[in-house]
């Protein structure tokens, strides 16, 4: 039998999480079956989705239960092994939890080649983070050459490597991060053109500090953060422009999230339901006019679609007709008669 | 010459607007040129857009001046013409504004088949309104057949054609409007599945009442109002749904949109900006990594890519590291270490 140190949840969060919301646990794995493995944790990795976990509130994942090992990704290596696919001495990448060992049958587990770069990569650049700013950059935020991209907690494991592909894609790559060091460690290391740091700025100032650093405005905003930096991008943000929420770390723990305050709610869903927003304004779709009256038009025409009309009488009576829309006042379309039908 | 009569843009609204903020005046129209042509107005559409155009804010289309010829769009005749594309006659359908007669170069006109449909539909279900529901409800809310949608201002010009299309892609069809009478009528003559009267409840049980008419959640929110019934529909969106962003009528007066009201600040920009806002979790994409290590793991190999790890020694440290990487007290991906490198 083997025995595992394990953190397990003790409690749940009320705001902010403290060390009375870990246990620390001695646990006797079970014997290993047929197609199972035993590994040593070698690296775990500590991730800001896991704030969410602790709490039980609907989310994209399910919370860890009281008492449950906290869940984490790790890089491992196995000791024992009665699976094929995983032989003794391989490092592999799982997510074997806040644990000292673990036996896993192989699911959800990969090899990590050690070749490649340090096998903690395997959890950093070259795994879940480096994978995440990988897509959320490219498919998520549409970044194109030669655009303009924002990249909040622009050191983190995610924002550092959004940051550099970015650099890659001949981007010009702002960063917001929390102190002169992390924005130091920007410029100097990652390539940023400009790193902004938040703590040193109110709202205000932050937003102009984009402004000068983005003077063909911001088509990509790389949105982990929410809070001051995603009121502070907004204003800054060009037409059609993308924004690819990825996290929201200001606001997972505290009041952020409390049914008061209702834009990290909004914003909650967007993220959780992987929700798609988008803005439009029907001058830029007028292409599509022939398009919609050959389809539309005999619809109407014929009835299958119906309408119904508000009429206001004279172009004197168009003001209280149109106050009086806005306030829900109309039924139908609101129109205006200026003249009288044609002959 | 020609006189006109003109309902012009007195002064500015503070908050929602009043009668005073408008005035009507006689204006001589300027003699008629080579290419032009003069009509008079039949029929004024009156559109929730127009309170935009009446502040001095930064939008997608520049303010009415003080003084100016409110816009709006019309359908009216050709009185004298001298343009060969608009002979005397013709029914056109253009952006006149508010006034009984205008001249024009053509530019932004176009002719009216009285044939289709009541003239006045060109600027109804044959006009703006009827684009941007079409456009809305299959290009940005990416409607399919079968799949359930909201419609907020559900009777309105843009929401009653909104749902009526979506019965023709044999969606479920949820409407939200305000009043029994609306309802009733969204119900029995377009051919809303249900439809809610907002004004008679409250957000909780507009939320639940949501949740009761679409067993399946939603996937298509068509948002022109913003407001409670934005709060309303969130919650019960499904994953990977989708949210156009046509209008936020119950913020476009009084406080909605001040800067110490975040959500209705960045709905606001989403609208105006067109923006694209989604979010994503990265564990709907992993069938991408095999391409990601491809691309990014030689830039990570040679260096190309760096990276920073913050380390933490000691499993039993992790809480603590844990704790403090929430509050941003780490730099470089957090990592604990839980054991020793492989031999």
């Amino acid at each position: 039998m083997t025995t595992a140190t394990q953190i397990v949840l003790a409690s749940r969060p009320k705001g902010s999480p403290t060390l009375e919301n870990f246990r620390t646990e001695t646990a006797t794995l079970p014997a290993m079956k047929d197609g199972e493995f035993l590994v040593r944790v070698i690296w775990l990795s500590l991730d800001p989705y896991m704030r969410g976990r602790m709490d039980d509130a609907k989310s994209y994942a399910k919370a860890v239960e009281i008492g449950g090992v906290m869940e984490g990704g790790t890089v491992a290596e196995v000791m024992e092994s009665k699976h094929e696919g995983f032989p003794v001495g391989k490092i592999v990448a799982g997510a074997f939890g806040w644990t000292s060992h673990a036996i896993s049958n192989g699911e959800g587990v990969r090899i990590v080649d050690p070749g490649i770069a340090p096998i903690s990569t395997a959890q950093g650049v070259l795994g879940m983070p480096g994978i995440t700013a990988w897509v959320g950059l490219n498919d998520i935020g549409r970044a194109k050459d030669g655009e303009t991209i924002v990249v909040s907690a622009a050191t983190g494991a995610v924002g550092g490597m959004v940051g550099q592909l970015a650099k890659t894609k001949n981007m010009r790559v702002i960063g917001v991060a929390g102190g002169a060091d992390k924005c130091d460690y920007a410029v100097k290391e990652l390539g940023y053109d400009v790193c902004l740091d938040h703590r040193a700025l109110d709202a205000k100032a932050l937003t102009q500090a984009i402004a000068d650093a983005a003077p063909n405005g911001v088509d990509v905003y790389f949105e982990s953060v929410g809070g001051k930096t995603l009121e502070a991008v907004l204003p800054n943000m060009n037409t059609f422009g993308r924004i690819a929420v990825c996290g929201m770390i200001s606001w997972y723990s505290g009041q952020g999230i409390a049914e008061a305050q209702p834009l990290p709610a909004v914003w909650r869903n967007i993220l959780t339901r992987r929700l798609l927003v988008e803005g439009f304004i029907i001058f830029d779709h007028f292409e599509k006019f022939p398009d919609f009256m050959a389809k539309v038009g005999p619809l109407v025409g014929d009835g299958r679609i119906t309408f119904k009309e508000d009429i206001a009488e004279g172009l004197e009576n168009a003001p209280q007709a149109f106050l009086d829309m806005l306030g829900g006042g109309n039924f139908g379309k609101q129109m205006v008669r200026v003249g009288t039908d044609p002959a």
